[in-house]
């Protein structure tokens, strides 16, 4: 039987190094001082890296993905939300009520959400891809949340899920999620793979208090203590089995199903961090194709940037999730390719350059 | 005579608090954790408060004004460009080859030119207003850049301009620029106004080596000294006069004139921070229209943002000005008020709320 994330691995390559010399050459003879457009600039070779091209394509149409989970963790007294709010927001997105709609409205993508893991059933919806692999996670604090072939089910719904966008006509992803108490285990696989202390990659997800924040950080330490006597060093899936959401394991699919598509994605806060830090550990050059859209108020965010190297385009305080900080840099992405093919050059504009 | 700076100056009031109040509690009742919109819900208050609104109207259709004006002081040798290239950008810009047209098409924004100062005469253009108050600035080195009256002139072009752009419809104005050598009289008036000493302000414009650094140094040094001796203390018109440029001018102008609007206006880099606080000098309920849409690598920018208080939206390393920064924030501004009118309650979604 095949399986779309092993598809997916075989398939990533790295970037074009010779297309992103032919941008970085043709940003000198634009109307510009040299570098005058920083991290555009920087991003503009990175998309003709991506797309073998340069210019580079501009990235529309965009979708964003929205993956969908519940956690077992919950049960440990993590977050004040309940479970079912992941359910209800499930339907608020398809309906269009919720920030990920209202935001992807004003800068042009598409919202589909993808039910890996919601407890419960959902109603159909014309925006909702019905792909459970199971309903919500164990609790992790004394098992593994998913098993082996979970977890490979849930990285096959990314894969697939994104392969499928892009087979649509997606030039552009852009990852979102949901699932109540879905911070914690993202901060376990976050401290896992980065090697950070767990108080430094616990934050306060939708804002808990001191008390809660202590226990949150005591019932991340336990699910490591289990998971570091149970997987091996260097089983990255046996860790995300064991400390993940089928949201993230999800996104880490969809990851790198948009790598092998040669497709850039934007990666939107700490949950799609977690699935970032993952991916990059299944799938090393998975983060090439990746645009970190902003930086989380959730410590685990500015961790797995540090740890990748990555530089948000966005630092606005948000923890909200859903795709919303990555939607919000879509416009900067296309701007990046879009100077890159519009602009005239100082022949063009018959404008002097400082060196002519 | 009639002065449309002094009529905006009178016109300018302070926000609406009523409405701030209503905007911040009906983000409380919105599908998500509070505050979890970060730097977004603190803009959606400020819009409301400017439009005296909850929800606020979304800031759209937005204009950026690009002010020309040449410099007398690239005589002294601050800048590799000849003063002639901002004569050739105005064509450029009238042309939509530069960056600024290729990044306002992305954000759906128009772009006019403002010829407030530059050095030659123009070609007609339906997008270029010629509002000439003369042939660039003299050398702020030995002399003051421009006599009161001429610096009354350009505010009155700047208020005027934004007057007219809004009775066109416009609901969002951007500052931009254009003059070859414009860093330098910003850096000064930066300098005069903020306190801070002239090594921490200057900067590479487009990118000078460190011989021509130290130079600008010295020279923005030598123009402040002789401001000293010749301008009062407390008379920012004359300072203004004394170092600044007929686009900065033009740009104060436009600042206050969009308060005086009740519309909000978008700061670009550094040339704007140096027209903006010298606006807030001038009119001190003005920066309360502002958002800063970005911070430049130029260090005068940095300076003016701390000096107000003020948060940047981006911090992208560009150091291009034309209003290309600011343009890339419109996006952000539009989608904060964007949230208030469309995102859905949690009663209206069928949501639990944390507390209910």
């Amino acid at each position: 039987m095949s399986h779309p994330f092993d598809d997916a691995l075989a398939a990533v390559a790295g970037l074009d190094h010779r297309a992103m010399d032919e941008a970085r050459e043709h940003h000198g003879r634009l109307t510009k001082p040299a570098g005058s457009l920083g991290e555009l600039e920087v991003l503009g070779i990175q998309l003709a890296g991506i797309a073998h091209a340069s210019p580079p394509p501009i990235p529309e149409p965009a979708t964003v993905a929205v993956f969908a989970g519940d956690h077992g963790v919950v049960d440990a007294g993590v977050t004040p939300w309940p479970s079912e709010v992941t359910r209800q927001m499930v339907g608020n997105f398809c309906a269009g009520g919720a920030a990920i709609n209202v935001i992807a409205r004003q800068v042009g993508a598409e919202v589909v959400v993808v039910d890996v893991g919601v407890n419960g059933d959902l109603d159909p919806s014309p925006n909702l891809l019905r792909r459970k692999v199971r309903h919500g996670t164990a609790n992790m604090v004394d098992q593994p949340a998913m098993t082996r072939p979970e977890v490979q089910a849930a990285l096959d719904v990314g894969a697939e899920v994104a392969r499928e966008l892009v087979a649509s006509g997606a030039r552009c992803l852009i990852t979102g999620d949901m699932g109540i108490g879905n911070t914690t285990p993202s901060a376990a696989l976050i401290a896992f793979f980065t090697g950070r202390p767990v108080a430094e990659v616990v934050g306060r997800g939708t804002g808990i208090d001191d008390t809660m924040l202590g226990h949150k950080i005591s019932v991340v330490e336990d699910a490591l203590q289990r998971t570091r006597r149970e997987v091996p060093l260097g089983d990255a899936l046996g860790a995300l089995a064991s400390l993940g959401g089928l949201e993230i394991a999800g996104l880490a699919g969809f990851i790198v199903g948009a790598a092998a598509a040669g497709i850039p994605v934007i990666i939107d806060g700490v949950i799609a961090a977690a699935a970032l830090v993952t991916a990059a550990t299944l799938c090393p050059n998975s983060p090439a194709y990746c645009i970190a859209g902003h930086r989380s108020a959730e410590p685990g965010s500015r961790a797995v940037l540090e740890f990748l190297g990555l530089r948000p385009l966005l630092s606005l305080d948000l923890r909200l999730g859903e795709g919303t900080g990555a939607s919000l840099a879509l416009p900067l992405v296309q701007a990046a390719a879009r100077v890159l093919h519009e602009m005239a050059t100082f022949d063009q504009a018959g404008v002097t350059s400082k060196d002519g």
